[in-house]
This record gives C-alpha cells, sequence and structure tokens, in this order.
C-alpha cells in the first residue's frame, strides 16, 4: 500500500521510545523484548489513520494508538501461555525465553501500560475512550476463552465460530478505528460507521487467514501451510467443509479427520476442499464480509469524509497473498 | 469498628449485585466463584468511608470502590497461579478448582470489570482517577516482582523489604483512600496526605502480619502459625533478627536457618527473635509507621476534615490480635 511505510515508521519509532515501567527488571525486559519483535503495527496503523480522516494529527491519536497496540501485544503474551506457543515472530515466546510467571506479570504490566496511554487524555474524550476500550478488551476475552472452549466441542456452527473471530480478532480493529472518530468528536453515527467498516474487514481477514492457512505460498504467508487442517481446527473452511459433505454424503470428510497428520493429509485436504466447494464457499464469505466493510465507507463518504486511505488499507489486507 | 459492619453489608450487597461479563461460561463462573469467597472488603470501605470525609455519599463512591475491589481480586487470582497457591480463603484457588487458564483468562476479565467501574465517571474526575489507578496497578505488579524475585536472593535489605511490601500492598490502600478525595474535587496537598495515610498505614499492617505469623494465635490469626519461618522467608522479623545476630555473634540464627521445617524450628524462633530483639525491633518499626499514619490525619484534621473514622480503622487494623 502506498504510503503505508510512512506510517510504520512513524509507529516503530514511537514504540521504541516508550518509556515502559523500567524496573525490576524481570518485569520490563520481558516487555521490551516482545515489543521489539515487531509485526505489522496494523491497528495502531488503522488508529492514526482514522485520526487523520477526522482531522486530528498523529501526534494527538498516537497515544490512542499505542495503547491498542501495548493491548494487542499484552493478549499475545497471555494466549502463547495458554495455547503452550513456543515461537511467536520467529522468536521464543515469553513464557519459552523466562518462564510461565514472568510472562503472566509482565503481560499484566504491558496492559496497564495500554491504560497509561489512554490517561494522556484529560478532556471529556476519555470517557468514550476509555468505554470503548474496555468493551472491546472484554470482547477479546471473551474471544480467546470460545477458542479454547471450541478446541473441546465436537461441533461448531457456523454463527458461532464467526462469532468468536468477531471478538477475538475483529472488535480490536473496529475499536483502533472508533478511537479516531472519538478523538475527532464525531457523533455516534459516524462512531458506529468506522467501527463497523473495521469489524467486518476484521472478520474478511481472519476467514482469508483460513484459507491461506491451506492454500497459501509459505514463503509469503509466513506460516507451515496446513497447520490448521493438521490439528482438525474447526476453521470456518473446515466447517463449510464438512457441512457440504455432509449436503453431498462425501465421507471423504470422515475419512480426512481420522487421517495421520502428514504432507498427505494436507494435500488430501487441499483436493478435497476445492473440489466440495468449501474453498469457494469460504472465498464468497470472505467477500461478503470484505463487501459489508465497504458498504460502511460508503456512509462515510455520504457524509463527507475521504476513505482512500481505508480503501487502500482493505485492499492491501485482503491481496496478502500476491 | 464501631460501625465497620454497615460497611462491609453495604459493599457485600454491591459487590454480590455486580453485573459482570456473563459469558463464555468458563470465564464469568470462576469470577463469580472468587468474589463470593468473601474477604474483609476493607480496600473498598476505605474508599467509601474517604469519600464520605469529602462529602461524597456511598452511592457515588461505590464505582471507585469496585474498581478497588475488583482490581484487588484479581491481583489475587493471578498471584495465586505465580504463587502456586492451593487455597485462598479457606476454599480451592481459581487455578486449582479450574486450571491455570481458566484462572489467567479470567483474571484478566476481572482486571477490565476493575476499570469498567471507573468509567462511571465521565467528568473532570476521571483523569485523575484513571492515573492513580494505572501508577498503583503498576506499582502492584512491580511489587509481585520484587516479592518472586527476593525469594531466590541470598540477601534482602531492609530497605529493599519495605519498599516490597509498600509497592506491593500499601499503595493499594493509599489509591482506596485518594479515590474518595479525587471524587470530592480536594487539591494535591490533601490527596497526598491521604494517600501517605493508607501508605503507612499499609506498611504497619503488613509488618504486624509479619510478628503474628510467628507470634499471633493461630485461631484469631486465621494461619498456621510460623509458615514464614518455616520457608525462611525473608520478612522484616527475619532480616532483624539475621542483623542482630550478627550484631551480637550469636551464631543460633545460622543454626535456625538450617532447621528442619517443623514445629521445633517454629518454637526455636519465637525464642530466639525474642530474646535476640528482633520482635521488639520489628514491633518498633510498626509503630513507626503507624505514627507517621498519624501524623498525615493530623494534618488532614487541621484542614479541617473529620477523621475519626480513619482513627477507628487504623486501630481496628493495628489490634487485630486482641
Amino acid at each position: 500500500m502506498t504510503g503505508l511505510h510512512q506510517y510504520t515508521t512513524y509507529l516503530e519509532s514511537q514504540i521504541s521510545g516508550l518509556k515502559l515501567v523500567d524496573e525490576p527488571r524481570n518485569l520490563f525486559v520481558p516487555l521490551d523484548y516482545f515489543l521489539s519483535l515487531g509485526g505489522k503495527r496494523l491497528r495502531p496503523i488503522l488508529t492514526v489513520i482514522s485520526g487523520e480522516i477526522f482531522n486530528i494529527p498523529k501526534e494527538e491519536s498516537i497515544h490512542a494508538a499505542l495503547c491498542i497496540e501495548l493491548f494487542h501485544n499484552f493478549s499475545l503474551i497471555h494466549d502463547d501461555i495458554m495455547d503452550e506457543a513456543p515461537v511467536r515472530r520467529g522468536k521464543p515466546t515469553v513464557h519459552t525465553k523466562w518462564n510461565s510467571n514472568v510472562a503472566l506479570l509482565s503481560g499484566d504490566a504491558m496492559f496497564i501500560e495500554g491504560y497509561k496511554q489512554l490517561a494522556n487524555y484529560s478532556d471529556h474524550r476519555l470517557a468514550l475512550l476509555l468505554r470503548r476500550f474496555n468493551e472491546t478488551t472484554i470482547e477479546v476475552c471473551q474471544g480467546q476463552q470460545l477458542d479454547m472452549d471450541f478446541e473441546k466441542l465436537e461441533t461448531v456452527s457456523e454463527p458461532e465460530y464467526i462469532e468468536m473471530i468477531r471478538l477475538k480478532t475483529s472488535v480490536l480493529l473496529g475499536c483502533a478505528l472508533e478511537f479516531g472518530a472519538i478523538l475527532g468528536n464525531r457523533d455516534e453515527g459516524i462512531r458506529r460507521n468506522i467501527y463497523q467498516f473495521g469489524v467486518s474487514l476484521g472478520i474478511a481477514f481472519q476467514i482469508q487467514d483460513d484459507i491461506l492457512d491451506l492454500y497459501g505460498n509459505p514463503e509469503i504467508f509466513g506460516k507451515q501451510v496446513g497447520g490448521d487442517i493438521l490439528s482438525n481446527k474447526k476453521t470456518l473452511l473446515f466447517l463449510k467443509a464438512k457441512e457440504l459433505a455432509k449436503t453431498h454424503s462425501d465421507d471423504r470428510f470422515t475419512q480426512l479427520i481420522q487421517m495421520h497428520p502428514d504432507a498427505q493429509k494436507v494435500e488430501y485436504a487441499q483436493v478435497l476442499f476445492e473440489e466440495i466447494g468449501a474453498k469457494k464457499a469460504a472465498q464468497d464469505a470472505m467477500n461478503d464480509y470484505y463487501n459489508q466493510a465497504m458498504e460502511n465507507l460508503k456512509h462515510l463518504e455520504a457524509n463527507g469524509f475521504r476513505t482512500e486511505a481505508l480503501h487502500a488499507l482493505a485492499k492491501f489486507l485482503i491481496t496478502r497473498e500476491l
């Protein structure tokens, strides 16, 4: 995306310049370590871009942007403990490099650092920011709990799955964008609009992630291909395949889930999900959410706001593999 | 303390009436469970009493009070994971009754519920409340980290120990009290005064806790006597004894720390710490902090505020064994 680089550079410099809690060492070194692992910084960029749409310079929106990024990093540190994930962004996770207690407590501190950023706004906007943030962070916890619950369930419905990814990953994008509108003193209608744009885009992005997990080019996607299918993870792609196999009395799906987790299973799923129409169905669902996001942009445009940056960002996110 | 009961009853009814996150079940059932375990509700009572001193009715201070209580419960849930504590208030801890992941995530949710309470104040006081709260919660994390660090250190100095308990337990009492002054729109001098009263009282209370751990009547104190000495925990009493033994070249302290952890060791410590003057030294330190707290009350009185309730509360806290 043209111009995205300038935002990333700005965010990186602001993140590396953060003055976080600096002692005791066992509390702050993990924070510095984890923040230095990088990432796309997508979420804080959304806040900065949204702020600019509503005439808020980046120097003013930066605290809200950093709040979002710090919360995101907190949630990754704690999720990594719960998921027993050894690696994050190619480096050892905090609980692997140190231990679970360090990850737990420095995660808590990271969360508070996020709230500290919000306290930079001392006028009437603070209550709105804080309420939206609290609502969102509780939802992210709910999403993480549902994700863990789903692992143990025999079946999950499509609406349940969509609700889980909405909570776990999408509402934070909506919140990041709404922060810009709150800072710009926009009314509830506009705030809701840009929030919904973020949520719908987030769901589309997550469905795409599910598809890329099986069909992505590993060199571009950056993850092992087929990780989800190897563990029979109930992604949208998986749920669509299950439903279609049932409709067509195709017993290859039952065979698939019983297969030994190896490269052959991944290839089998790639072929089956394409033939049975699951890949297409997931892509259609993704496009539906993407189009919903575009509808929200139209409302913003009808209200006189310039949305080029959001269009470009949406296109950038949804054409990751190209 | 006369009248304390009415506050406890009020707080209990407010806590049991809390509308917290209510799904998924695995996220909210542990919250309800932990909050129902009870406790003295000392911290939120401090906020309500402080509010009344500054003409804020309890119906207005209750949200700030609940914020403190929810944070306190969050920190206990996470501390119990880190300390691998099986029991809290005579009942299984959350990570024991469910598992560590449940305790981690429902702890996070409890923390956010605390912040949600603050968002009930939407005027100019919110920024002050949020800043004081963020500063305090980071300090509590620092205190917990220092406490864990100290376990692995050969030696800890007295000032280091006092700083640890100040951060881990006392600043939250100060914060609870300052909340009342912030709600009452008091200036920084008054806020600082009541905050310091809480911090000094908290340190005195913690030192008393150390003394009672070895010398308390278990039926009144509610814990096994000598737990600290059985694990050679570096409490103030322990550090005083170590210092005095060194000064008097008394090698009984070295013998003590090498003793097998049993009832004989506890009795040995009871006698030794009394004879060597460590009990007296710890009591003197406790009284010093208690007197500092009383000095802060005098300043408040000089400014025309009625402090009877705080005097009564301080006396109640420091005469636990009687």
